[in-house]
């Protein structure tokens, strides 16, 4: 029986490089000398730098939203070591492409699941591709192996042709960012601070139940800020410098204050954590 | 008679999102599921956050340089109230997709008038695209509606079919930008502080007339500096300090130094005030 | 005999604009009137403002790497002033399109070298582009100059319809970043500091013979630091707060820290310059 083909034509890419030194483009050129029809959309290239679960929650959110694609992912802190070049090929016929770090677990999850699990050998990968097999840098990866790759994969060339077939349960994941619900308060780690200053915490809206109008908020940690929070449903409820508690377009606990940044004002960054209490009823 | 069709296959998208954490292209995804042709060009996703007036100063500049397109415009701080989603047709057959707060206009007016004004239904357009109706965020619309709706339009779907047509008298507009041109000076509104700290000013330059060579530039506003500007056609005319004063590439008075911050040697940012003052020749 | 061709159907765009206020897609959009079906890859947008030698370096890593293409390229601090707006053509038949400042030889003679130079008359472009001859701005040649022609040239039309052959021996050249190689050290000028803090020199990493384990690393001017950096392959063999000396993905000496920004320890910036001794054997 044929097994399900990975669709070509359309290459998604996430990465950590920004846009500055043309690290993004270096890549992109080499799909295009590739594959010159492919089509590529740019996901995200401001992840955090080296935050691979920064990079794994775009990915995860974003990636399922667009058609089934070719997923390049690398914000690869451990390019040049036996980490390994992997593609994930998922339920949905997705295929993604990055290191074996993390980054690419929790986003084939949310595309149906894993179906097979591939190790990349990058001389495989750049013969296939018409490139010098001894030319690989030690530091980019991304445009030396993992695009080469991806464009391969998205102008229909078998994975087979690229690499060994590997077990699923030998793949490197992350753990979960921190959350604890007790019958009096909620525990969670900061997993966002966006463009606006607004900050998602690891813990789901439908989770604060029963759900009360005021919460105390605390930033943990010596001498971070205490602060009271309304819960609202959008930013236009909000009066001037009122901290208000929401569920974000993604489901999650988050906080906002009007034209200005929630996260300044408690002094969080990603990875700290806040304590949510709800507060009696007014 | 048949009226003159929305044009397929190109979406132009302009917002404040940032392309940080992928909301860009979680809209993206979002139009291609529903298009997978479409052709999307990234106007700016950096517009300031929240402010309407400057998403809709980059709109009406550069949407009407592009052919006839699907807008989507998303800068929406009344996201979740009762401020309605927008579809405008221009007479150049432009169509803008976005909230009713002054966003989308004065682009209309720039692409020939506006010819008719709908108000769409988020639920039928979310039918339209095949998405769940009920599963609406209250803070992202963009994904949720505005996106949709650009994708169908782009497709060839009557707007029709996606909501109700209004009268265009009850548009949400902004007010236009301070300027007031006296005798003896001009006053006027920064509009926009670029990415070399040059300034540019709510009045246009062919109103300085008789244009002088030299200028008082007061930044308005207590302790705010005073200086002397040079009318110049190029920047490269100006010596290291000097500042100059010019007609910048949109027909506004702007105010330049050589490679260095106008913005911040005046201490200026968009939305203060600055008197433009002739001094006589020397 | 016919010459060979300009490839059609793709542009590659490298400025110094940013994203923010719309002028990248001014030119986009400008371009996409002239030529509807054009493919854009942006390079880069974030060359340092002003910066021609940061945008040549862009440009010659980023531009061989796509297929032979119209590489429209925009740092152009001399715009409105005597400076030739300029078409290159390669050998291996792309064309470069920007102004006469050095931005666009070294990406040349990276593609092949030089096979023709021809000088742009705006009034030709613009009345080939059927755009106003008389409308051309003095602060922006990107949208009113060189993007039409771009548009016109990936379009199919002649460059001779464009302007006027004239002789290589007349382009403004940038003289070469500053480096040293001496006996006992290398002096370099910092050439790139990318988005995570790593420096990259002017000199390929394998002038540095015999390597030796460990270097003394000095910032050049009064009252900076002098560091010790260890030699390594990856950053991933750096332990925390230990600097790093390594060969670039480009092939250039390049110092970095692990997690942290080898710039800020060191207090460099673009432009500087850093010395490097090899220390003994330990």
């Amino acid at each position: 029986m044929k097994e399900p083909s990975i669709p070509t034509g359309l290459i998604t890419f996430t990465s950590d490089f920004g846009w500055g030194w043309g690290y993004v483009a270096a890549c992109e050129g080499t799909m295009l000398r590739i594959h010159p029809q492919v089509r590529i959309c740019h996901l995200s290239h401001d992840v955090p730098g080296g935050d691979v679960a920064a990079g794994a929650l775009v990915l995860r959110r974003i990636a399922p939203l667009y058609p089934p694609a070719v997923h390049l992912a690398v914000v690869d802190p451990g390019v040049g070591t036996a980490r390994r070049p992997l593609v994930l090929l998922t339920e949905r016929t997705d295929a993604l492409v990055g290191p074996d770090n993390g980054l690419l677990v929790s986003a084939a999850e949310a595309m149906g699941g894993i179906r097979e699990v591939w190790v990349l050998s990058p001389a495989q990968v750049r013969e296939a591709a018409g490139l010098p097999s001894d030319q690989i840098s030690m530091t980019f990866h991304g445009r030396d192996v993992f695009a080469p790759a991806a464009a391969l994969l998205a102008k229909g060339v078998e994975v087979a042709a690229l690499g060994s077939r590997v077990e699923p349960a030998d793949l490197v994941s992350l753990g979960s960012p921190y959350a604890l619900v007790e019958d009096h308060s909620v525990t969670a780690e900061v997993i966002e601070v966006d463009r606006f200053g607004n900050v998602a915490l690891a813990v789901r809206f439908a989770e604060l139940s029963p759900l009360e109008h005021f919460y105390q908020v605390e930033a943990l940690g010596e001498g971070l800020p205490v602060w009271t929070a309304r819960t609202v449903t959008t930013f236009a409820e909000l009066g001037s410098g009122e901290l208000g508690l929401f569920c974000d377009s993604w489901g999650q606990v988050a906080l906002a204050l009007k034209s200005a940044s929630a996260a300044q004002l408690l002094s969080l960054e990603r990875g700290m954590r806040v304590r949510l209490t709800p507060l009696p009823q007014e």
